[in-house]
């Protein structure tokens, strides 16, 4: 299930990118499950990780070999994560890269390699390797939607997005894939997320944009509440363009507005395509005191089960809601100042239902694909949104079927 | 669903106290949703409440009453939980309240009111008040079972259940019954739970051997994550059999090594019959550094989507366990002391797969009705229990038609 249109816009090559998808028959013979993606020389690329402890063997090497260099290929695989295999999982994945960069004729600390997939299985190196020349002799600059196939896990279509803005005058383009369905929660981080322009952007100045960027899109999304071992979000900057953005000028308040943008979009269409989703649900607090409670409450409601149920039944049942306002554990909340609005439609107002509130109304707002809970806390000037979806049965049947 | 047998052992009366139920028609036509319960002269009352934001109505009389003077009188009902509907819901519970007090001869603040049901309708006062008289009628001590029924919502069965245990060398008896079968996940409170004891208790004491007992037990289980805004437990100690428990003796022992025994096996009744529960899952986490990081670890687990729709397939993805104990939030987690055991099964050894694993071994496991898993972190003396269920297809089906 998916909720929406698939993301339909142009996609714009990068130059100075190239990319191609092969099938390595990692978990399905034949599927299209292995990426290989070329950045030019002089490209500069920064990344952001999951914090989930377990943090899986490619996201320990990409840390390493990005503090070390600017990176001139990635290798990434679904069907396996290449997580929680101790420390062969960190040789299997260097083995990748070291005959990535044989093929290609760069150093290994120069390949960045990415995995996704089930947790616990030892990376099929050598099925991996056996598709390398293909892969290489493949890499064209209009394969972004071919990439963003060949990423895919449990997500039901390719995620691939772009944007094109002037900086200074002059055009800029801004291209990401994304994938992602299950196991969102993204912390500090994110899921698998490759992001590319031709702007010249140092190596600090790109750090920090993404890092904005990703705070407010990837990091305000949840599925199922779990955080992922593998998540990684990188950007890098060809400088093809010869269009420069610079720190604390109009050029970096033009660039992140765009990267923003673009970051908000793809991390939207992971929700929409969110394992079993039926609707696409954004909640908005506002009036909090700062945004650490109002993303405290925006997620209690997001992440509990009695509210995605009700969500996936078009079942109106803001007493739901307000149990997941009540329980976040936000320090003396009052109750008695606590507004509740579906779209347009008050639900509870002053910590009751709202004297105008009728079942038909809720039930309209309800029936709709997309829906919007906003929570007024009436207590400051903060505000925050999160983006989920519901927990239909198609989530249960996905999940309880993953692996067989 | 639910998981293995109901209770089924011996309820004792407990002199003191009786008990009555009726159908009052408050959700479903001829239901039994209705309960009065009445403590002799001389009994002391303890009780700990929610501490959800949203508390309900009764939940803030029962504080206040409770604080004033001690209870003759409990008057709870199903179907509705007078929650959210403002200073009316107050009015209404004290309308019952005082309704009570007429009937029975006591006044209003020896009555303690409980609700559990639908969030945000009024509290039909009329309906309760309308079976009263017949409730008072039919007060008899023997009347725990039938007043287990009068308090279930989704429950499928009745849990009430007693324990007799010798104090100083005479015994003593403690009953309780409770109901809670989703919106499970107390917060330092618990669901709708009523115990009540021949011993001689004081007030003080009955708080502190209370709060002990609710935080090793009602404390300790998740069916959904979600903390209901009606969770109340009281302790009700008629003091008939002459017996008396005091604060540091060898009674005190006694008494509450059966209270707690008590308030366990009802704590996991409810995660039994959680709804649409078809296994039973204890996950212990030893070896922390102190009680809070063990619980973290271990409710991530319990409450991870990713890992109950895994439980409910019988499926041993030992994988998404550890990502639940990685996301936790456990700061300097060294994931390569991390064991995971399913039963007696070693699963993960040094965070990664034990070398003599098989997925046989874990799938016999998995496919008993009763499963233990258990995390050593190797950091640590601390440790701690939590009780869940799985997420199953009738969780989702339950949820989605709860008010149809």
């Amino acid at each position: 299930m998916s909720v929406g249109e698939a993301l339909t816009g142009q996609v714009f090559s990068i130059e100075g990118v190239r990319l191609a998808a092969a099938s390595a028959s990692i978990k399905k013979q034949g599927r299209k499950d292995t990426v290989l993606l070329e950045l030019s020389e002089g490209t500069t690329t920064a990344g952001v990780f999951t914090r989930n402890a377990f943090c899986a063997a490619p996201v320990v090497i990409c840390r390493d070999h990005l503090s070390r260099e600017n990176p001139r290929y990635f290798i990434i695989n679904s069907g396996n994560a290449n997580a929680a295999v101790g420390i062969k999982g960190v040789d299997d994945a260097l083995e990748v890269c070291s005959y990535v960069g044989a093929t290609v004729g760069v150093g290994v600390s120069q390949v960045l390699p990415f995995s996704t997939g089930v947790i616990g299985e030892r990376l099929p190196v050598h099925k991996i390797t056996s598709v390398c020349e293909q892969l290489h002799d493949g890499l064209n600059s209009e394969g972004w939607k071919s990439a963003a196939e060949g990423i895919m896990t449990t997500d039901t279509r390719p995620k691939v997005a772009s944007i094109e803005v002037e900086v200074n005058n002059s055009p800029v383009k801004i291209t990401g894939m994304c994938k992602g369905s299950g196991m969102i929660r993204p912390d500090m981080a994110t899921l698998l997320v490759f992001l590319a322009t031709d702007a010249v952007i140092s190596k600090d100045l790109l750090n920090q944009l993404l890092r904005g960027a990703v705070n407010q899109s990837f990091n305000r999304i949840s599925v199922d509440s779990d955080t992922s071992t593998n998540d990684s979000c990188v950007l890098s900057a060809t400088g093809k363009s010869g269009v420069v953005v610079n720190e604390g000028s109009e050029s970096y308040r033009q660039f992140s507005t765009a990267l923003n943008s673009l970051c908000l979009k793809l991390a939207q269409e992971i929700v929409r395509d969110g394992e079993g989703a039926t609707k696409f649900v954004e909640v908005q607090v506002e009036g909090g005191l700062d945004s650490r409670e109002c993303l405290l409450i925006a997620y209690s409601i997001a992440d509990s089960p009695l509210v995605k149920t009700a969500i996936f039944a078009s079942d109106a049942n803001w007493g739901r809601i307000i149990m997941a306002i009540g329980k976040a554990g936000v320090v003396d909340l009052d109750v008695e100042l606590v507004d509740v609005f579906l779209g347009s439609v008050c639900l509870v107002r002053a910590g009751q239902k709202d004297a105008g509130y009728r079942e038909e109304l809720g039930a309209a707002e309800m029936a709709k694909e997309e829906i919007l809970i906003r929570v007024s806390l009436a207590r400051g000037s903060a505000s925050e949104s999160v983006w989920t979806c519901d927990l239909s049965h198609d989530y249960v049947t996905i999940n309880a079927e993953y692996r067989t």
